[in-house]
This record gives C-alpha cells, structure tokens and sequence, in this order.
C-alpha cells in the first residue's frame, strides 16, 4: 500500500497545474486515476504485496534514432516485475506488461488492480515499465535523486535533454526493454500483451501498430489517438463534461452555466476579488476572476473524467449545489459543489504544487502530444474559450523556445481515416472508453475491424476498467472487464494455435 | 537518357569499393541495377524524357525523434515528380511512389522503368522520394554542390551529422514528404503504393508496416529483410553465387574452386605477386593476393546477383571460363572469365573510385544496417572466409568511433519469426524476389497472409523486376511482372470499394 498512497500524493497535487501551460491550451489530466480515489478506500483487489514485485534497472540507450557519440549515452530505466503468478518460459505462459505514462511507475501500480486480478487465471507475468524521464528513469538525474522534482525541473529546462524526451523514444525503449526481458528469461515464445491507460493507453495502441514482432496486442483503455491535428472537434472535451453534467442534474448545469457570469460580475465591483476569495475560501487571495474559473473548471472536468461508482462526482457535486441549504446566491451554490467534490477544508488552493507529472507533462505538450481541446459551442455549460493554436505556439515557444509540431503525431500515429487505414492492416487491439469520460471524445468507439475492437461502457469514466476491482462495481463494469479478458484470451489461445504452424 | 548514363556511371565505378569496409565484412552492393547494363542498349521501355520529370525540394526536418534546437534544422530534400499519366486528385488515382535507396534519385531513374510501364494503365501519378544524404538531398551540402563526393565525405566524416543518416530517420523524411505532397495536390484519397528494390525494397516494406496511413501498400523487390543479426545463416548469400556458378557449368564452378589455391601458391612464389599483376593486366601492381581474390569474388558475386537475361553474366564468364583457347593453365582460364565480365580493355583496376553510395553506404552498415554475411562453408566455390561480429566492430570503431548496433534493425523493424509476427497483421505487401540472386537468401519467399505475398522467379535476379521491360524479356519474367500489376490492382479495386464505406 506504501506504493499506492505515495502516488496519490503525487496526482493529488498535481491534476490542477497541469491546466496552466496557457489559458488558451487547456489540457485537462491525462492520468488514468481520479485524484480523489483517496477518499475510496473498499478496494478488494488482490493486494500486490512488495514481497512480489522486484525492481529492476536497465542501461536504456538515450537516442535509438541517432548515431551521435552522444546518442549512445544510456540511462537507468526502471521495471518491475511480478512473477508471483507466472507460468514459465517452458510453457510459453504469457507476459503482461503495463506501460507506464507520465509519471512514476511505482506510483500506478498500487491503484492499477486489472492487470493483478487477471493475471493469475493467465498464469501471467506482469511487467511494468516506466517511462523515459518520469520516475527513476529520468536521464538527467542520475547524480543526484533522478525521481525529484528538481530533476525534472533540470532536464525540461536543459536544451539539449529534453530533446530525447518524446514519446517515439518512449516506444522504442520498451522496445528494446522486453526484447531484453524476453531474452533474460528465455520467453521467446511467450506471448507479450501490453496495458495502458490515457496517454499510457495511446502508447499501448501505438506499441501494438509499431512493433508487432514484440507484442501481441493491446489493451489501450481511455486513449485519445484522435485527438490531434482537426481530426476530433475542439469541443468534444467539453461537450461532454457539460452532458454529464446534465445528466446528473439540468438544474445543476444551469446554475453552472450562469455562475461564470456571476464571477465576472461579482469580480467587476469594487473590493470583488476579496468577496470571492472569502466567499470560495481561497487559501490565497484571489487575482483575476480567470483563475477561479478556471479552478472550476478543472473540478468539473475532473469530476466528469473520473466519474466513477460508486460516489459519481458529477453527482454529488450537483446535489450539492442542487441542495445547497437556503442559498439563493448562485456562488454560494457553486461553492458547495466545491466542498462537495474537494472535502471540508479550512481554505482551498487555487492551484497546486509542481509535480514531476505536471512539469514532464507540459513539455510533452509543448513538443510532439498537442491536443486541440477549447470551447468554441455555446450549448456548453462553459464560458467560450476557443483553441488558438497561434497562441500555444507562441506560449510554448516563449517557455522552451523551440516550436511544438502539432502535426507530428499525425504523420507518424496516423488517426485521420483510421478506419480506412487500418480496417485491412493490423489487429489485436482494444480501444476501451467509458463514454461519460470527456476523453472518450477524441477515441476509437467503433470496432474497426474483426480484431481491432470497440469496447464501450456507456456509464464508464477515465481508464476505469484499468482499476481495482470493488465490492461496489456495477455490473456493466465488470462485464467490460470480463469482455476484455474474453478478448484476450481469443488472441493468445489463436496464438499458441498458430504457433507450430507459423513458426519456421 | 541523360538521367541513366549519369547513373550508370555512379554505380559502374562504385561496384567494387563498397566491399573494403573490411576483410571480414563482406556487403555485396545492394543497388537495384547491375554496372554491367551499360552493354545493354535494347530497352524498349517507355521513355521518360526530361519533359515529364520535374524536380521539387522540401524542406525536411532533420531530426524526426528529437526536439533539440538543432534537430528542427531543415535540409533540401530532392524528389521528382512524373505527372504524365495521372489521373488526378478527384478521381483518386493512385500515386506510385519510388523510394530512393543509397545513390542519387536521378540516376534511378532511367533503369527502373516498372513504374513508368506501369503507371499508364493506372492513371498513376510516379514520384521519386530521395534518400536523406545521398544525391542532392544532403543536409551537410548545402553551402556547395550537396551531391558531389566531398560533400557525402565531410558528411559522414562529422561524427554529429552523420548521426542523422540512418533509415528511420529516412522512412519518416518519406512520411512527412508524402504527407506535403498529398496536401499540396489536394489528393488525399489518392492510394499510395510504395515502391523499392533492394535496400530501397527494405525500406518499401517497412514503410507500409510503420506508416500504413500513408502507404496502401508496398512492392518490395529483393529486400533482403532478413538478413540482420542471426536469422539467416551467414554463408546465404555466398551459397547462391555458387550454386548459380554451378548451374552455369559444372566444370567452370570447379575451376574456380581451384583457382583460389593457385593465386596463394603462385603470390607465394618469387616474384609471384609481379606475375599475377601480368596474368590478369591489373592497371598498378597487386599487392597482396587478397586484393585479386576479393577482385574475383566481386566479380563472381556480381555477375550472380545481376545474372540477368539475355547475357546471364555467370554463363557468360562460364562459356569464357571452360572454352578459353588452349588455355591449360587455371589462372588463365579465370582471367579469360574476367575479361567476358568486364569487357576488353588495356589494364584492370583492381579498386574503384569511390562515390557518394559508397562512402554513404559504409556508414550505414558500420551503423545500423549490419548484414552479417560470410563464408563458412566448405561446399562453397570461395574459400572459407567467416562473419567475425568482433572484428567487423572494431573496424567500425575504429573508423567511426561509434559501434554498430547491430540488434537494432530486428528490434526496430522485426524478421524473427516474421510469419508468426504478421500473418494475422499489416496487409499489401509483395515481397519479389529472383532466385538466382544471392541476397535472396535473405528475403521473404513464402506467403506471409493472403495480402502478404511472395512473388518469385526462379531465373530471376536481383530487382529485374523493377528495371527497364525488354524485346528480349523472358515469358516467365513478363508473367511476374504481370502477376505484380495483377495484385496492385487488387489492392486498389478493395480501396476504391472501401473508401465510401470506411472513410468517415
């Protein structure tokens, strides 16, 4: 549990900083766990005890695209493997392998239970690998703590560092990581599945397209691969925290809807910023009506994205302000959300540490991972605030100085047509979303071909097959996992049939 | 034709050199077209003269993996487009596009003449990409002429710049360049068949496998795909040389078999050295009989993997060979073969000079691109001459100061267990071979899928199937090309009936 608690901590202080890269690039959380799930504490998944997982570390090259002298520097990249499980090389029992995204790996694997719960049944290995920069696996920092803050914090503001920090390097050392694990253990012939959620989930699918020859298939859950370039509109993202939000409760998302204006009115009037600071119990007084809507903002996209059972934030934010004792005023309405969503506290941050995650995060979204996400509709519960691509470009080139390529990911993801391209090529992979999770927007939700699958929960949030299992689970959750793990047994039981046949 | 005896000339002159790198790295070239088709004068292939052609530049990104300041310096990329025959955007017709290997594009040009045979009846647009550093699409020449042999030398003796010449780096120039055009000629429905031969065949196969948005499909001549660390055996290439010596003649295989022993004993003899020099009319004095052997064997290696009809070179060298006039003495008869391969002249030179394929190609096998080829077999018509992974490294290490990576290629683009890896992914892939051509050890000869296909020809050789169509072309090499046309076609007619229902 010591893992669990430590990554809480982590995503905790970071799921509102992540907003500010500039005001017209609103980049909401990409992490497949709800910062809030520290307040859920029935998790009945199997308890993955440290005893069983044992960390590892490999001399990862720096550059696998380049033949520099410096290209050939390595870094320390961690793994950790559980065998508790696992039925061997001989049997070509097959390997499970998470994807870690952008943060600490250690930090997942407490609240990631599907890969623990389905693993024995497979007699499967679990590997979790971490990403490039996050973690203990950040390049710059072997001389002192790579895993600080102020490692990360080096390496972002290092020209030349920062440069290998990018998802296509990310793939090809997980390339290279379990080619070098299958051939540690002999497991040549063991089938290799790899599991991701969010940005981690992209990596998943991407991995599967990439690199065939190493995995067998992907599960990628909540992974966005279509929201890039003008492929998924600006406003999915949106549109669907204001659906949730309507779903919950239509009085609610109207009283939403004009709290904006209210802010703005109340912000105008004379000593206005210190009414809504004593009125929001902000620890710090506020200084432009901006910031506190955009704290609000991020507590509704928040509550949409992980809008889990069995408390549904969505809801229990709208009864909260649906309910608000005796309160006419719509702020104060709008604050008892607040409570409801953050807990009773004596005064609430605006905003929020730096976190490894957050500050990786806003390189990678300033380089290669540009998501066009704005608010352009007016049927939106949100004031509008349209995607400037200029405005990010130059927000980012003023931060790093170099230019992001928003068309990058395109080109060498692929994602426009994505059914025409792929419904002949490829295969083994599950998109799974939950469609009340605004990323869902930017996902694949149709099958795209036999074996390239949709799986879709209609009350599902972020990456929620991905977690540990409960008492609690609605049923249609756990019939996603078990069609899931339906699926991949067809993939790895049509595997070991093939094997004699096809292999020379 | 200007364009083909330019090329000619680059390729006549490089033949020999490429195999210096050391003597237990043997790289037989990898070109598409045999130095010896300037004897052969009878194309009847459509002639594509300068008017159609016109010559574009790009400016490419230099570093597709990387954000460093420097990797967003931009180099002009050649390509060339062919117009004639298209049939436009909004008809969708296709565009054939050539993917250039380790020589100039133009030179290219004039010998392939598949897809200008081709292109009418598919209304196809051609175009031919430029690989980065080679012809005029260096990134280091762009204060001089970027394609003459100084600018590949310095190019490759800057340990920085070298490090962006290598084939994912290439493969991602060709993404992002087809991406512009596709843009530029507003034909985004346009399908996409890549074209390739050799090295360049290597290249079109995995440009389908890792960027199949792009490319529909892919016709990979005699790439030896295979041919990377342990999948196939060492002694491939050098068996089929022998075996094809050995089908020309029985009796000329076995006096080259002999032939090898008497150099050594007669280099070992007073004077032996001054006598060979006389013996085979060597242009400057051997020095040792290693540098006639290697002489030899190129010549052997060449004529076999260009063993192409009318001439078939290995008959040719065989009927000199065994019918030399009064020829008793073995020495004689191997030079009578030499002088039917190369054609009569005053003296021999031993070495060529070198040239931008040479000194580019060197690199890239010293990189990434290591082909472990040897000769360890004592049925073989060479003497035994193994691969030594260790010294082929220390002569790159030496040369270089970077070592190969020489897992790289398998771990990046697979070859273990290819059919197991893509039978159940990717799609529209030919791989063609002649089997007569050495590197087609090497290749994939057996159907992968129903749409991962092997197309063979037993006489054939090395990318016949890509050159210029002759009066004299053999039935069973018109059938091939036509079995090629068939599965294009195939291809095309699926897209087409697709497009409406997939395209969203």
């Amino acid at each position: 549990m010591g893992f669990a608690s430590q990554w809480l901590l982590i995503f905790v202080v970071t799921f509102f900083t992540i907003t500010t890269v500039s005001s017209s690039h609103k980049i909401p959380r990409l992490s497949p766990v709800d910062p809030r799930l520290r307040y859920q504490t029935n998790a009945v998944t199997t308890t993955v005890s440290n005893d069983h997982l044992k960390t590892f570390f490999y001399n990862q090259t720096l550059d696998h695209f380049n033949y520099k002298p410096e290209s050939y520097a390595t870094f320390r990249q961690r793994y950790i493997i559980n065998s508790k499980w696992w039925g061997g090389a001989k049997k070509k029992a097959p390997i499970f392998v998470y994807l870690g995204a952008e943060g600490p790996i250690d930090g997942d694997i407490g609240a990631l239970g599907l890969l623990p719960d389905i693993a024995p049944r497979f007699k499967a290995l679990v590997v979790y690998l971490e990403h490039r920069f996050y973690g203990e696996s950040n390049p710059f920092g072997s001389n002192g703590d790579p895993s600080s803050i102020k490692a990360m914090e080096e390496s972002v503001r290092n020209k030349t560092i920062r440069g290998y920090f990018n998802s296509a390097q990310a793939l090809a050392d997980y390339a290279e990581l379990l080619s070098h694990i299958r051939k540690e253990l002999c497991a040549h012939d063991s089938p290799v599945i790899v599991v991701g959620g969010s940005y981690g989930g992209m990596l998943a699918s991407w991995f599967r397209l990439k690199y065939p020859h190493i995995a067998l298939g992907a599960l990628a859950s909540s992974a966005p691969i279509l929201y890039f370039d003008t492929i998924t509109p600006q406003d999915g993202y949106y549109s669907i925290v204001t659906k949730d939000f309507k779903e919950a409760s239509e009085k609610c998302y109207h009283t939403i809807r004009k709290s904006w204006d209210e802010i703005d009115r109340v912000a105008s009037i004379p000593n206005g910023l210190a009414i809504l600071s004593q009125k929001f119990k902000t620890c710090s007084p506020i200084r432009t009506s901006f910031e506190l809507k955009d704290y609000l903002e991020m507590i509704y996209a928040g509550a949409a994205q992980y809008n889990a059972p069995p408390t549904y934030p969505t809801t229990q934010i709208c009864q909260a302000i649906d309910g608000a004792n005796n309160a006419t005023n719509i702020l104060d309405r709008v604050f008892a959300g607040v409570v409801a969503y953050q807990g009773d506290g004596p005064c609430y941050n605006l905003t929020s540490r730096v976190s490894q995650t957050s500050i990786g995060w806003r390189w990678q979204a300033c380089s290669e991972m540009v998501m066009p996400i704005g608010i352009t509709s007016n049927i939106s519960m949100f004031q509008s605030e349209p995607y400037e691509e200029k405005l990010v470009i130059d927000d980012c080139v003023n931060r790093y100085g170099v230019r992001p390529r928003p068309h990058w990911a395109t080109t060498y993801y692929g994602g426009y047509d994505i059914r025409l391209a792929l419904n002949k090529f490829g295969s083994n992979i599950i998109f799974s979303n939950g469609l009340r999770d605004p990323y869902s927007s930017g996902g694949v939700l149709e099958d795209i071909s036999d074996t390239i699958l949709a799986v879709k929960a209609t009350n599902g949030s972020h990456c929620l097959d991905l977690l540990n299992s409960r008492e609690s689970d609605p049923e249609w959750l756990v019939e996603q996992r078990n069609e899931e793990v339906k699926i991949i047994k067809r993939w790895l039981s049509k595997y070991y049939k093939s094997l004699p046949l096809l292999k020379q």
